[in-house]
């Protein structure tokens, strides 16, 4: 935990950006496997995190506005669960922890909840995404699950003040990096032909773990880099394949890495590989350079794919224009997704909270609708203090080649021979995060190897 | 999977046992951990994967009785979700090995339902357990999910059912303790004074990842073994520790094993510590020995229990008419659980059924009130086909102590001052799985090293 004087000084913060009624927040709970006892790792929501630092399960809070009252509900063990459990650290020792001196049992919120309603306060709530949670809400609430309406103005003052990263925060995610870097070293070191991709996830999951880290995500470490959401990890690693790596670890406050990596599992990149490579890495480097406060991230975006247009266009995947290709989303064959995305206690950063207030402004709306931009979860401008990723790629999809080309699609910016020529090539991404500073920006964490060069000479060494 | 015959037979058994109606199966989802699309590893339903074998999220399955109808409901993937996920086996093709010929959409489900009902039919469903499931059991019978009521005949019909283990399962699980009982030698060669408990518990994990196996619990790696549900795992193993370890690898079809073995962290156990690891052995030695048809597994409990006090008296932990002690429940001062229970597709067997049908008969309820008694999840006479765990074991618990001590609780069998000296002892349990078999029991999986000597043995071998 950070001090408590951290969780009051964010309480108070939020205090002042909704004006009336009740801010409910809904801890985790411990969600089972396969019956009730049996659970997954259990993980604190995040803005509970934020707020109030206490990582246990069943636990709810409330800012009560109108009253300038402060409670936590949960419950203490009892002797039968501390003989099954063991004596901890009590519920109301943590409260203390967060600066917290009203502490009731959970039992007591519903009443709490329903005397606020009925005395006129509205309950501000966030939009839950575990089932328990909704089920909880429609039963505090008496209201139907369906019916659930999360408060705009919860939201938007909890999106704005978590948005802006504080000095330990960054620290921390610079914590989560140095442990995400040692594993892609780790990876880029073990990785050999005949091997399995599971094998190397695991063993990076082992290295974290043994850091006190959980992964923030599961890990993609496919040869099958051109699928995006790629959780299939038993193919065996071949020389001529490429490893992509997307992985990153969270520390044990909840703070996430994001990093990806593509390195060849023999002892170099093809010539093809090495061209398509250095076209990701410069566009990677362009749109770097574009962060600083001010600038639409949508842009960097636009600017990215520009980049890589240009350099498929050097190696005759692409023709035409760079910036017309780009105006009518040509580029989204080989680049289908987002450039990036907040990052902090979440990966994706608050995704829980809406993308149209963490990503975008009512002014700005997202793009919903088209093919690539649509998969962007971030276009708003910069501010000093956003942590984002940028994470450029280019992904050969043969399903999708097969579908534009039966209809045609973009043949005037598209060499579709040339382009079947590449179907089994894979995909690349590099990833970094980055701080947006008052200057432009800072790379999170320590620096993890990225030109093409650098990465054959590490896997030199280590391939035998 | 199994062969599609396998499901097919298990299904026309099922039919046999449940006279009318419509039997309402519903998959897992992928539970979100800190928002929507960040799910942890997806693990499906235990009586789904029983019935139809089908590892994929957001399934639903009917056996409709009257209409002589199996249906399988779910989506396959669109064409954005296989460019990005990537092309995989369709649905179509799994129900096909599961010997299912009518698959519709999920969203046929509903009417489907809700024509059943009007029709008459009922409706019978399983407990659910993942609060997700059971907003979609509400929302597909249009109830409450308060008012939610699980079938009692479905129910005894699937326990009765899943309960006698079919040759192809057994060995399953004994590909399972195959895994478990390499996770077990690898925690006593590494162990090591230094090394921190969760060290071994995350290269435990990973020698049993890396073979393609999640663990089938959270797995218990502690030098506070009398911590019966310890999932803290941050103690500095030190030289005179034991450390219990408490774990066993699921198969990626779903089987479970569950093993316990207490070593020494330094070279030896002291003589306190190999005396009472000697009870415990005996006990479970003891326990083994009764295993087969028509016992009923309280018996094999008590009589482990005796065996337990008779020992603890030998050593002057405790006094008086063995029997008598174990009558009055004295003997749960030092053993307060149950001797195990029934294991398959999950570690407590189908505990998500209900212990009442599971582990109990009408005739043979359990005992919730006694302490100790409350704890045994399986009571009733073993049948053959049963796997069962056998697991004694003795927990110094100071805070159960003393609150005894102040009741002056069963002052006649326990001597305090005795008991007292051995305050920091810790806990040791010995638990192997069996198959009741014809003749009596047989121990699944590999054998693993047991007595005091032999473990003695094998880590003198590893600990420099």
């Amino acid at each position: 935990m950070f001090s408590s004087l951290t969780y009051q000084h964010r309480r108070d913060i939020l205090q002042d950006h909704v004006d009336t009624g009740l801010l409910l927040f809904l801890g985790n709970i411990e969600n089972p496997i396969n019956f009730e006892h049996n659970t997954y790792p259990f993980r604190q929501d995040s803005t509970f995190l934020y707020y109030f630092g206490i990582q246990v399960p069943n636990l709810a809070a409330v800012i009560d506005l109108d009253n300038q009252r402060i409670v936590v509900f949960g419950d203490e063990l009892n002797i039968d669960q501390i003989v099954w459990m063991g004596r901890q650290e009590t519920l109301r020792e943590k409260c203390d922890k967060s600066g917290i001196t009203d502490c009731r049992p959970l039992s007591a919120l519903k009443d709490y909840i329903s005397k606020a309603s009925l005395s006129g306060q509205s309950i501000h709530y966030l939009p839950p995404y575990q089932s328990a949670n909704k089920i909880r809400l429609g039963d505090l609430l008496t209201i139907d699950i369906a019916q659930l309406k999360p408060s705009e103005a919860f939201i938007k003052a909890v999106v704005a003040q978590r948005s802006i990263k504080e000095t330990q925060e960054i620290a921390q995610i610079e914590e989560a990096l140095r442990i995400s870097v040692d594993m892609h070293l780790l990876a880029m070191r073990m990785a050999k032909p005949g091997m399995k991709e599971i094998e190397v996830a695991n063993a990076i999951r082992h290295l974290a773990a043994d850091q006190g880290a959980p992964l923030a995500y599961p890990p993609i470490v496919t040869i099958h880099g051109e699928i995006l959401h790629n959780s299939y990890q038993l193919n065996t690693l071949k020389d001529g394949d490429m490893l992509l790596n997307d992985s990153g670890a969270e520390t044990a406050m909840g703070y996430a890495g994001d990093l990806t990596r593509t390195f060849p599992v023999g002892r170099t990149f093809s010539s093809k590989q090495r061209e398509i490579y250095d076209i990701v890495l410069q566009s990677f480097t362009d749109a770097r350079e574009l962060l600083r406060p001010g600038i639409a991230f949508k842009d960097v975006h636009i600017s990215a794919c520009r980049t890589l247009v240009a350099g498929l266009i050097d190696i005759g995947l692409m023709k035409g224009d760079p910036d017309e290709a780009v105006r009518q989303h040509a580029h989204t064959l080989f680049f289908q997704c987002g450039l990036g995305h907040m990052m902090g206690l979440d990966v994706h950063d608050m995704e829980d909270l809406g993308e149209q207030y963490v990503g975008y402004t009512p002014e700005q709306p997202k793009d919903t609708q088209t093919f690539g931009l649509k998969s962007l979860r971030l276009g708003k401008q910069l501010e000093e203090g956003f942590v984002v990723t940028v994470e450029p790629g280019v992904y050969i999809i043969p399903e999708l080649i097969d579908r534009w080309q039966a209809e045609g699609k973009h043949a005037s910016f598209i060499n579709y021979d040339k382009v079947n020529e590449y179907r089994d090539f894979g995909g690349i991404r590099i990833e970094d995060n980055f701080l947006i500073s008052t200057s432009g920006y800072r790379l999170l964490g320590p620096e993890l190897v990225k030109a093409a060069d650098d990465i054959e000479k590490l896997r030199l060494d280590y391939v035998s």
